[in-house]
């Protein structure tokens, strides 16, 4: 059977594998997963509630979203026409991309950044344009337009990044919005931005200001990093009316599920979850960053609620093999053409077993 | 900002009202909703045992969905290489024709059909061609097919047919599947298939006998009826490894949710829920038929768990709207060109309110 063209290029995506698969391989009673960013602290109280508080209502279709989205426009001081749900994040990145591009123009992104923005502008056959360095360096991102204007339809920036986790200032960042068309998409992935905000305020994107002055500019927040839901599937974006009403034209009716819906809504206002959250994530950074230097490994100032080691000499690949067969996740950065490894910053008693392990390798 | 192109045709879909919407806005205590057919006898207690079960476990990404399509293999006794997974049936829909359709060519549906082949389709830009006849007309359906066939790169068989109810005999859709080219994808949408089935054997489709023959055919099965997850979303399609593999290139890592995956695998194993889900509907029917002919409104006879009513004289929105204001939601068949309206079967006492009210407007 003939498919359309686009598809020939694409690669199924193969998600990784989980706790209960590396169980069952390798014989294994506990398995530890430090590879995709989830919340170590498991479940907020509130979503639990919320979830248990609505299961009698799933043989009916989800609402219309209003009350979540009024609770972002809230929290963002932002109108609730302003606000879009996703299936993740990830969904808005794919409704924008459609939106926005196509065979004849391009994105542009750092060296190394979510590998889902290049995945979903191969659907649509556009050109991708990575900075040289890995990480975000503005002025390489502005002579890179400047070159490609009339190609570079979307501009993303991954504050902070994800895989490499160092973030760029909001200052910055607005500065360099001035220095791009109107017709332009700047998308600002903020799905780790509340990590970054917590160690330094300064990376604190305030869409609101954005929004003030510019009509192109798009911001992704999700509630599986700091919110504790990766397995509900909810983000949203922020955007101009105009940018929301379009991406909802793209928007499957029922996108998001009745108990991701209330869960997101009840997350919102677990203060304590939250904290407690963002205080064990840079308590245990701060021993992943000692146990770098202590072991000369070079590492990338994190952002975000995981940090890359690069590995030099010793084989990343090799690495993560040998820590799942003890049971220990971690994701080989291999596939972004990195020797390196991002570790999720885990509980104590997982993050010390992973130093267990890694010490053997060294 | 400019978009492309396709998004200019394109209007937002506006979901239906919901029952605390309605309530709020019309200061009533009760609703009922006879509108999206959705389960009247609520969630599967299997379903909600699952749910309960796995809510600490969504601060994790979902699982790969190995155990959900490894059970709907079973079930339609194919290869789990056969099955996708989708967040609702639509979704796959929504798959099966980025793959298929663009601007050059075209799909195939009866007079009236599922509303969202048609949106899916203009996403790309394709042409629709339906039957002069509301109802599916296989002879109408050939001969459309042979007129355009250089075209024609979908054919949609809705079995049995949403909004309208009727529903094809299999032995007949498996002959009309011979005349089509291998090129030409052939989507059953079986969404409501078990209803139709449980009134009558001979429309049940049985896949794997397709498979066994046709390269070209998908089907498509849901959770959001018979199993009483519309507020999941959850939805499968099964159809040769080639199709399979093409529509997985679009699916994003993470498209159904961890709480949805354990509720569908959990619904499949309530045969008690089923058995009086089926039961409940075609006893129901019966009542909804018989007032019908007493009070001679035309009908077509439905393999469903809805019944359509064409009005006659009456109008179908005011009376919708008559109906809302009483706290009953029903669906106006308006925006499908007709003058008739959808009634989901309920439970006894929802469904003697909707007789109450509708009596007042005869």
């Amino acid at each position: 059977m003939k498919f359309n063209d686009f598809l020939q290029n694409l690669k199924s995506y193969e998600p990784g594998k989980n706790i209960d698969t590396i169980a069952k391989e390798n014989n294994l009673k506990e398995v530890i997963k430090l590879a995709s960013n989830e919340n170590s602290l498991g479940v907020s109280t509130l979503a639990c509630k919320a979830i248990l508080e609505n299961i009698s209502k799933v043989n009916l279709y989800p609402d219309d979203m209003t009350e979540l989205k009024q609770a972002l426009a809230n929290k963002h001081k932002l109108k609730y026409e302003n606000v879009i749900i996703g299936a993740g994040s990830d969904q808005i990145i794919e409704f924008a991309i459609r939106a926005k591009l196509n065979s004849n123009n391009a994105f542009l992104q750092a060296g190394v950044s979510f590998a889902m923005y290049e995945i979903y502008a191969k659907q649509m056959n556009a050109k991708c344009y990575k900075t040289s360095s890995l990480t975000h360096d503005l002025c390489e991102f502005e002579s890179l337009y400047k070159k490609h204007k009339n190609e570079i339809k979307i501009i993303f920036l991954c504050l902070p990044n994800n895989p490499l986790g160092e973030c760029l200032d909001a200052d910055e960042v607005f500065k360099f919005a001035s220095l791009v068309d109107d017709d332009c998409l700047i998308i600002l992935d903020a799905a780790y931005n509340e990590f970054a905000t917590y160690k330094d305020t300064a990376k604190y994107i305030k869409i609101s200001k954005f929004l003030e002055k510019f009509t192109n500019v798009l911001y992704l927040g999700t509630f599986s990093k700091l919110y504790g839901l990766s397995g509900l599937r909810v983000g949203y974006g922020l955007a101009s009316t105009e940018i929301i009403n379009v991406l909802n034209k793209l928007r499957a009716p029922f996108n998001v599920n009745t108990l991701a819906l209330k869960a997101a809504q009840a997350a919102l206002k677990d203060i304590d979850f939250i904290n407690k959250t963002l205080e064990n994530n840079f308590n245990q950074m701060k021993i992943y960053e000692e146990f770098a230097i202590k072991n000369k490994i070079k590492y990338i100032l994190s952002y975000t609620n995981f940090i890359t080691y690069f590995l030099g000499q010793k084989n990343s690949t090799e690495l993560s093999e040998k820590l799942l067969k003890k049971g220990i996740i971690i994701r080989d950065l291999k596939s972004y053409g990195l020797n390196a490894i991002r570790i999720s910053i885990g509980l104590t008693e997982d993050n010390e077993k992973f130093f267990t392990e890694f010490n053997k390798f060294l």
